[in-house]
C-alpha cells in the first residue's frame, strides 16, 4: 500500500465564522495535510487556534505565506481575495475562493462538485465557490435540469445571520436579548455593513441583503441569478431571486418554483430523482409533518429538499423548499469539496 | 345637524388578540356605538374589559346574547362561528366573520372594502373578512389588476406568530429567552395546534401553517388560492403560494410576483398606481435602503409595498414586497371597516 500524498494548504481568514467551518471539515474530512498555515488580517494574527489536537498560531496573510502552498482556501472577504489570490497563485497555489471576486469572471471556473465537477479541469489557478444561497438551489436542481430539462426559477429567500459574519450573529443575539427584556434595539450592522441605514433584524424580515445594483435588485440576488447560470451552463434559463435576511442563526431556506420542459414530470418522479441525487436528503412526507427547517439542517453537510409540489394552474410547474447550513455546504463543505476535487482528479 | 345613528355592537372572541384589536380599532375609528356587548368562551367570560374608559363584563358567548345586536364582529375560531353565526343572525344581526368558517361558501360576500366593497350589499346575513396574508396581498394587487390586467400570482409568504394567536406569541418569547439562555426549546403549539409534532419556531422558519390537504399544500396556502380568485372575481387568474411561518411577532410580509397582460408597463406606472391607491403606502426607493419591514409595519392599517422591480427574463413580470400588520389590516382593522361599510351605506 502506498502512502496517501499530502498537500501544504493555507486556510485565509481562519478565525472567521467560515474560516472555522473550514478548518472543522478538513478535520472531519481527514484531508490529507502535510503542513497548515493559518492566515488572517494582521488584526487577528497572533490568535492560537487547534487543528487535530495540535495548536497552530495564526499569521497574517502576505504574499510571501504562500511560498510553498499547494491550495489556498481563501475566506476574508473579497478585498483580500482581489489581494492575495492573484500572489498565492504566482508562488504556485491552487486557490479555492470563497468570496465574490472572481466568481463572474471569464475564465474562472465556479463550482458545486455535484453539480459541475469537470469544470474544475480548466481552472488557471483560481476556483471560484458559489455564493452560499446559490449553491443549495442549484444542487437541488441539477438533477431535475438533467433528467428533465429546466425552463425557469423563480426564488424568494429566507436566510440566516450567520452569512453576514459573526458580528451579524452577535449582532442577533443582543437584539434579541434586549427586544425580550422590553429595551430599544441598537442596529449598526445589518442589513450591509458600511451601508448608510440599518434596521433591527431581530423579530424582523429585511428585503435587503448586499448593496442594491441600479435595476433594483441587491447584489446578494443578481448573484442567485448569474452564478445560477453559469454553474449550470445555460444563459437561457429564465432566474429570478428575492433575498430577505431573517432573524435566525444558522442555515439558508429557499421557496423555489421551476417550470420544466417536459410534460406529465410527477412529484413522484421528482422524489425519486432528488432521492439518488448526491448531497441531497429527501425530507418530504406532508402527512407526517415532514418537511426541513434551519434548524435541523444545521451542522449537516447536505442540502435538504421537501414539500415538493405541482403548481395548480402549470402543469409544468412545480414549488419546493430547499434547506441547507449556509456555513458548510453554502461555504466552507463547498470549498473543501472543490479542494479534494483538485487532489482526486490530479487537477492541481 | 342630525344626530349620528348609534348601533348595538357585539364582539364574540373580544379576549383574544385579534378582537383586543377590534376595540381598540372601534375606538380609534369612534365607531357609533349604542350598546357594546363583549362576548367569548365560559373560560373568559367574567373577564373585565376597558372600552372608551368604560368597564365592561365579558359575557359566555349563547344563541341569546344576540337579541336586539345590529352587528356581530366574530373573531373566536371557526367552531364558534359555525355554532353561532347564524344564530346571531336569526336575531337580526348582520355578522361580520372573522374566521374560515364561511369565506369560500357561495352567497357569502368576501370583502376587502379597497377591493371589492360592493360585494357585501349581496349578504344574507353573513360577510366574510379573508385570511389574513390574502388580505393585504390583494390590496395591493387590486389597481393592477382594474388599470394592466392580471394574469399570474406567484407568492411566498413570511408571517408573524401572532397569526397563531396569543398562545404563540409566548411560545416564541418563550423560546427565545431558553434558546438564549443556552437551554433546551420546548415546542408544544406550532406549527398547528392540535397537530401530532411540533417544531420550534425560535431562531427557525416552519413551511407549515395550518393543516396539510391531499394535495400537498397547506390549508393557508390553498386559503390564499381560493379567496384571492373570489375577492377578485377571477377565477381564470393562476395563484400560487408558500405560507412560512416565522419568528416575529407582528405583521405578514410577501414575496409576490406578478404578472400582468399588458406589455410595456414600467415600474413607475406600478409606483404611480399604487402610490394613489387607497390604503396602500409605497416604500420604495431602495437607492436609500427604503422598503417596509414587518416591525416599521406594525400597529399601522395600511398596506406597504415596496422592492417593486421587474423580471429581468419575462417583460411582463414583477417582483414587490407587500408587508402589513396581521392583526389590524388582516383582521381587525378589516372587519370594522366592513362595518363601516355597512352602515354607511345601508346595507344592514
Amino acid at each position: 500500500m502506498t502512502e496517501r500524498k499530502k498537500y501544504n494548504v493555507a486556510v485565509v481568514g481562519a478565525t472567521g465564522a467560515v474560516g472555522k467551518k473550514i478548518l472543522e471539515t478538513l478535520e472531519k474530512k481527514d484531508f490529507p495535510i502535510e503542513n497548515l498555515k493559518l492566515l488572517s488580517s494582521s488584526r487577528s494574527a497572533g490568535t492560537k487556534m487547534k487543528f487535530n489536537g495540535k495548536v497552530y498560531t495564526v499569521e497574517e496573510a502576505k504574499p510571501e505565506r504562500f511560498e510553498g502552498i499547494d491550495i489556498a482556501l481563501f475566506s476574508a472577504g473579497g478585498s483580500v481575495s482581489k489581494a492575495l489570490a492573484h500572489e498565492a497563485v504566482a508562488k504556485g497555489a491552487v486557490v479555492v475562493d470563497n468570496t465574490s471576486a472572481f466568481r463572474m469572471e471569464h475564465g474562472v471556473p465556479l463550482v458545486v462538485p455535484e453539480v459541475n465537477e469537470a469544470d474544475i479541469k480548466e481552472h488557471k489557478g483560481i476556483i471560484a465557490n458559489p455564493n452560499c444561497s446559490t449553491i443549495q438551489m442549484v444542487a437541488a436542481l441539477k438533477p431535475i435540469q438533467d433528467k428533465f430539462d429546466l425552463k425557469r426559477v423563480i426564488v424568494s429567500t429566507y436566510q440566516a445571520v450567520s452569512g453576514a459574519g459573526a458580528e451579524a450573529v452577535e449582532e442577533l443575539k443582543d437584539q434579541s436579548q434586549a427586544f425580550l427584556n422590553g429595551e430599544d434595539l441598537t442596529s449598526e450592522l445589518l442589513p450591509v455593513k458600511g451601508e448608510d441605514k440599518h434596521y433591527p433584524i431581530a423579530f424582523n424580515a429585511l428585503p435587503q441583503i448586499d448593496v442594491f445594483q441600479e435595476n433594483g435588485y441587491t447584489f446578494e440576488e443578481m448573484k442567485m441569478i448569474n452564478e445560477t447560470k453559469k454553474i449550470l451552463h445555460t444563459q437561457e434559463l429564465s432566474v429570478a431571486a428575492t433575498c430577505v435576511r431573517l432573524p435566525f442563526f444558522t442555515s439558508h431556506a429557499e421557496s423555489v418554483y421551476i417550470e420544466v420542459g417536459q410534460d406529465n414530470v410527477t412529484v413522484e418522479d421528482l422524489h425519486k430523482l432528488l432521492e439518488e441525487a448526491p448531497g441531497i436528503t429527501l425530507m418530504d412526507d406532508p402527512a407526517n409533518q415532514v418537511y426541513p427547517t434551519p434548524l435541523d439542517a444545521a451542522g449537516h453537510p447536505d442540502v435538504f429538499v421537501g414539500r415538493i409540489r405541482r403548481d395548480l394552474d402549470q402543469g409544468n410547474g412545480f414549488h419546493m423548499w430547499v434547506v441547507s447550513d449556509n456555513l458548510l455546504k453554502g461555504a466552507a463543505w463547498n470549498s473543501v469539496q472543490i479542494a479534494e476535487s483538485l487532489i482526486n482528479h490530479n487537477w492541481l
